[in-house]
């Protein structure tokens, strides 16, 4: 059963589930799965964020629940509609169409919580019933995967077509992989990088697909970068600044956020973060800036970070503290253009 | 002559113009056209901003002007390579290779200064040295572009490839149009009216290459827009948010900012914006959000810019003030997911 079809399957449940008791003069109650901080719980044998037993009860008996009910129902609605018409919807999108049917969102931070609900009821990412948020990040690589999106669907492309990369937009993230040359995922955090590697050919030197995280990555990133370790048994290696932030990015690559601890299938356990490091930026004489206060502050928070409590983890914290300095991925020019693959890479990925 | 060439042959200019006095025991001077607003003039001829005459001199037998000499040398020389590489640099890489050369600069601020100094001298943006920021905008639609890049060089590329889109990299940004379908260029503000338009094959109905801006455009992207509208003949049309920030997209795409007044070949003075207007607003009794100070403070800016001395462009501002209202392209959707496509923007197109 593929991604979509799960999705279909999840929201005529949840239709039975509403419509059952109505036939039955009775009210129908909806059962989410509570998100807060005291029911998130770090599940270690799977090294991740999970949702704990607490449930929301949202009864449409109580005039209290009528309101979140009725948005929770509608947006299941809506994103049945998505999934029938092939569409997809952005976060933004979503929230507007509420009023063509009368549906009151206070803003759209209401509306995303719902969209939210909804997840933590099917266990699915958004994506799955179509809805995208709006930023972008870039997959290339010899890799060829073959859409499954309308006009498109059974055609296959190949992830060299364009020198720029292609987005990681709604085709590509519900694409599936066919085949690669590739035998490992590199996924950078900048577009500068990103566009470096491609046109140094470190793609073909290291046998790589390239990812451009674009920050903390959107969770259709991060899903396709789970698909491709799973589908293609291709190690993934992650190569971000050399700050808090950049390390952090990989580590909710590897083990999930507490924001998506409602959602399976986005976490990448087995992927490495390769730095820059701590131990990275003193070793190769990186040029750095002083790590300011939001810096120090969040690495206090990340040093109580139950994903943190592992000591690798634990010692980049401290080296990070010791050192009081971080550097960008791009630090590596003061080498020239070609050492960051040459030198850098080659030393972290042999 | 290609823009590569053209950079090639302005580098090797500025070379003379620094070597031949050294040979002749001399100082070199460099003069760089002023950016100060003073200099800044709007020429209503050609509807744009240009520079004045005023010049700033960078005399190298002068102490206080050497290490900016320098700097914009060494940039020059950086740029150099780039092309000779057939390589891009991001402004951030460029100002981590300084240190490699012993060439200072105070932060990065500093250095995309001495990049714009070098557009100044020469006239060019420096994207045709290869030097791009990191942000993206996307294209799709019935185009097919040659590259002209190491490695696809001479490849061509059919832009609705990609559900998705393409990114407009560097790449895409100096491939050269090669043919169309379409009859018109339609860009719009956010990526998930992209995407809609997209979907519901809007591209077809009114034969458009579509043209996600991503905000304020980077300059790549407007280059594209007057590149496909100077050589396909293409009318353009632009459909934004209905605020002052989207209305300014809008006319930065077809007058420039002042920021890029050095800079030709950024501009497509033809092109129409469609809205969101505040009249489309009352017509289509769209849902709005109120003025905030800033939107309020962004409109007397804008009603006393030269770029909107024209009768239409202050009407558009009245209108925003009578309105004390904005609303985004999005909100269209209140009408269902086809309306904008089927309605407004078939009324505004036709």
């Amino acid at each position: 059963m593929n991604e979509g079809e799960q999705a279909q399957l999840k929201l005529t449940e949840l239709g039975k589930h509403i419509l059952d008791p109505i036939l039955e003069n009775k009210f129908p109650v909806i059962d989410v799965p509570d998100r807060n901080t005291s029911n998130i719980v770090y599940e270690a044998q799977r090294n991740r964020f999970v949702l704990g037993a607490s449930k929301n009860i949202r009864d449409s008996s109580n005039i209290n629940h009528i309101r979140s009910f009725t948005q929770l129902a509608w947006v299941a609605s809506y994103s049945k509609q998505l999934l029938k018409a092939s569409r997809t919807s952005s976060l933004r999108d979503l929230y507007y169409s509420s009023e063509a049917f009368g549906v009151s969102f206070k803003d759209q931070a209401e509306s995303d919580r719902i969209v939210t609900d909804l997840e933590s009821v099917t266990g699915l990412p958004r994506e799955s019933f179509g809805i995208f948020p709006d930023e972008h990040s870039s997959i290339y690589g010899e890799l060829i995967m073959r859409y499954t999106v309308p006009d498109y669907n059974g055609r296959e492309i190949d992830l060299t077509i364009s020198p720029d990369g292609l987005p990681i937009g709604p085709a590509i993230m519900t694409a599936e992989p066919v085949r690669t040359n590739a035998e490992i995922v590199l996924a950078v955090e900048s577009g500068g990088m990103f566009s470096r590697l491609i046109e140094t050919k470190a793609w073909q030197r290291f046998k790589a697909v390239l990812i451009q995280l674009g920050g903390q990555p959107p969770r259709a990133t991060r899903s396709l970068i789970r698909t491709l370790h799973k589908e293609l048994d291709l190690p993934v290696y992650l190569f971000t600044d050399g700050d808090p932030w950049g390390m952090h990015i990989a580590r909710v690559i590897m083990s999930g956020s507490a924001n998506s601890a409602h959602i399976d299938g986005l976490t990448t356990p087995e992927a490495k973060w390769i730095g820059v490091t701590p131990q990275d930026i003193e070793q190769y004489s990186l040029p750095t800036d002083k790590l300011n206060d939001a810096d120090l502050k969040r690495l206090d928070e990340l040093s109580r970070d139950v994903r943190y409590s592992d000591s690798e983890w634990q010692h980049h914290i401290e080296g990070f503290r010791r050192l009081r300095t971080k550097a960008e991925q791009q630090a590596f020019s003061r080498y020239g253009m070609d050492f960051v693959v040459d030198t850098y890479l080659s030393d972290k990925i042999a």
